[in-house]
């Protein structure tokens, strides 16, 4: 029912064929981040007609709103947004860990719900169940994320606490039509980091997630602590979580990452910030007040072959919501080109040439622009 | 370049078709609202693709924003937007007469922009200006809107400058690749209705829009003088302007109306209120939670097509904003198909029947609803 097959490596970038129930997934792969079951502004069928192969929704955001009656009554989470392929749910660890109120021991978090007032109660084994009454193919464990990515003793804490929960994790799950995806703590130290992943490793778990990046350390931090996990595992699939702009892409993508999703490209767009094959920009911004072109003329996509950026730059000033609609439309599609292209230039053994083509296109824009 | 002509009579109720620059529209018709160059949330194909032959904008609108030279670059409104069907132009009287800080004399309005804090001064001759450089296919007369509906004395000043204002429109209006239509005023006087039809008539206008209405009379004053109105105007193009719910158009075909636009379809699709025909009813209600049928089980656009009541209602909880596109869809749909049904009734000439059986089942719900 699950299988991940590696095509083909170029350096340690990889391509590969991850096979879930609901269809197969072209790895590297970026999922669009459909937190309360919508693609914010886009319907499901835009987003499969991009050309994307999975998404990735939040169990925590599901269970609050709609719950998990009214996802069980229409079928499973598939069905209810009518997306036809693969889906994953986080759960929600990293959401519940952010709210102010929220407060973990060994056993799991409590937390006063900011919409009800009700107290919630989160273990491993509970988040399994909703995991597996929301029905997405692959579902991930429960991890404990550090507040805080410079303190040592909550790093500690956090690896100790992901690896005892994603035991419990997948003493649990028990539904085969679901395969379940650990997720790999450790904060910048490369030694936690490890021992983490090789604690995990003994689970045989098939996915690995790679959490707790993106809070405020820096980049080439973070690209380290990528490269040591990649290569200790060459044999399973990578999947960096929440991060993934295009240049973090194809930076991460050259040491092995297999999976992406991040929200950032549809928020931005919502305002304003257009992704282009030159760069990102602000459509908003006057220079676009009377330009005729597309957003980005490299781009094929149904916005790019009908609206100027003058009308779309209207858009944005008269707040009329199609320009965001618009907007959010392109930069999805960029990054399934984006991905496209990837796969392609590793399938070729070109991919270090197109990196270094890429890199030095979009980042040139980023800089005139700055 | 311009023609009307009615094809089948069904009481006072007719079909024709008006021919534009931008090709042929079937009356009677609904025209969906793009203020701004948008119909909320849709695009221009979407709304094309309904079925809807002409939509209409606000001059004055787009004059404070984009403003006409970013729309003159573009070419004309139908390429700044990509509507390649028929566009009217509303010259925006009606919404700055609606600006707390307006102030109007024989000659024209004077305003200051509640945008820049600008002065404004608009005349006939500087509407007709305006409504030229944007480029619609038909172009409304600056008219005089009363701001009290009810005061006797205001609606006798709004009837006599709205036709001194519709000469001048007359004399400035000189481009040929527009029509310009004018607006009858006189509140909820039937007399002075009739004097501004009277003297608008000898001016030999195509098109007659019925202003002032909706603006706090009760509906069934509004019926006496569309009756009275249209019974005067059966050689030229009635248009009722600004308002437009399914049961209003029903009952002011049959006394010959040929053009409606209203906002309000896409305005209460934001709010959750769906058209159904059925009757209307809020999609955030309670009994819609588990509700697996579609918006309208008797309508087949692609969100009826594709998408539950309890998925939609669960997007206007969570604050999705594709919960107001999908509704605003549906909605605008709707619109598209009942003026369809409306135009093949009064063709096969069992209008009459069509009006009862369509009342009687859009506002049973309406009722149950209540």
């Amino acid at each position: 029912m699950f299988s991940f097959t590696i095509n083909k490596s170029d350096g340690s970038a990889r391509t590969g064929v991850f096979i879930s129930p609901h269809g197969k997934v072209e790895t590297p792969c970026f999922m669009p981040v459909a937190t309360s079951a919508s693609v914010r502004l886009l319907t499901s069928r835009e987003v499969m007609e991009m050309g994307f192969d999975a998404i990735i929704l939040n169990a925590y955001h599901l269970f609050v709103r709609p719950g998990l009656e009214i996802i069980a009554n229409s079928g499973k989470i598939h069905s209810f947004m009518r997306w036809h392929k693969m889906a994953i749910t986080d759960s929600g660890g990293f959401q519940i860990f952010s709210l102010p109120d929220s407060q973990a021991d060994e056993d799991g978090i409590v937390l006063r719900s900011p919409e009800s007032g009700v107290t919630l109660y989160f273990t491993p084994e509970k988040i399994i169940e909703i995991e597996n009454k929301i029905g997405a193919d692959v579902i991930m464990c429960l991890d404990y994320c550090p507040k805080i990515w410079d303190n040592l003793r909550e790093i500690r804490l956090s690896v100790q606490r992901t690896i005892s929960w994603a035991k419990r994790c997948q003493i649990a799950h028990s539904n085969m039509e679901q395969q379940l995806w650990c997720i790999i703590q450790g904060g910048t130290d490369l030694n936690l980091r490890k021992q983490c992943f090789e604690e995990l490793e003994k689970l045989s778990f098939q996915g690995y997630g790679i959490g707790g990046l993106s809070i405020g350390e820096p980049w080439e931090k973070s690209l380290e602590i990528i490269n040591m996990l990649t290569g200790m595992g060459k044999n399973r699939i990578m999947y960096l979580m929440g991060l993934g702009m295009p240049d973090q892409i194809v930076e991460s993508v050259e040491y092995g990452i297999d999976f992406f999703d991040c929200a950032m490209p549809t928020r931005i767009a919502r305002n304003g910030t257009t992704i282009s094959w030159a760069g990102k920009f602000n459509i908003k911004a006057g220079w676009c007040k009377n330009d005729q072109t597309p957003l980005d003329p490299d781009c094929d996509c149904f916005v790019c072959r009908t609206y100027s950026r003058s009308y779309i730059r209207h858009l944005f000033n008269a707040k009329e919501l199609l320009g965001m609609r618009l907007n959010s439309y392109h930069n999805l599609y960029f990054m399934s080109k984006l991905m496209a292209k990837i796969r392609e230039s590793i399938n070729r053994g070109n991919f270090v040439e197109f990196k270094k083509n890429f890199l030095e296109k979009y980042k040139q824009k980023e800089k005139k622009n700055a």
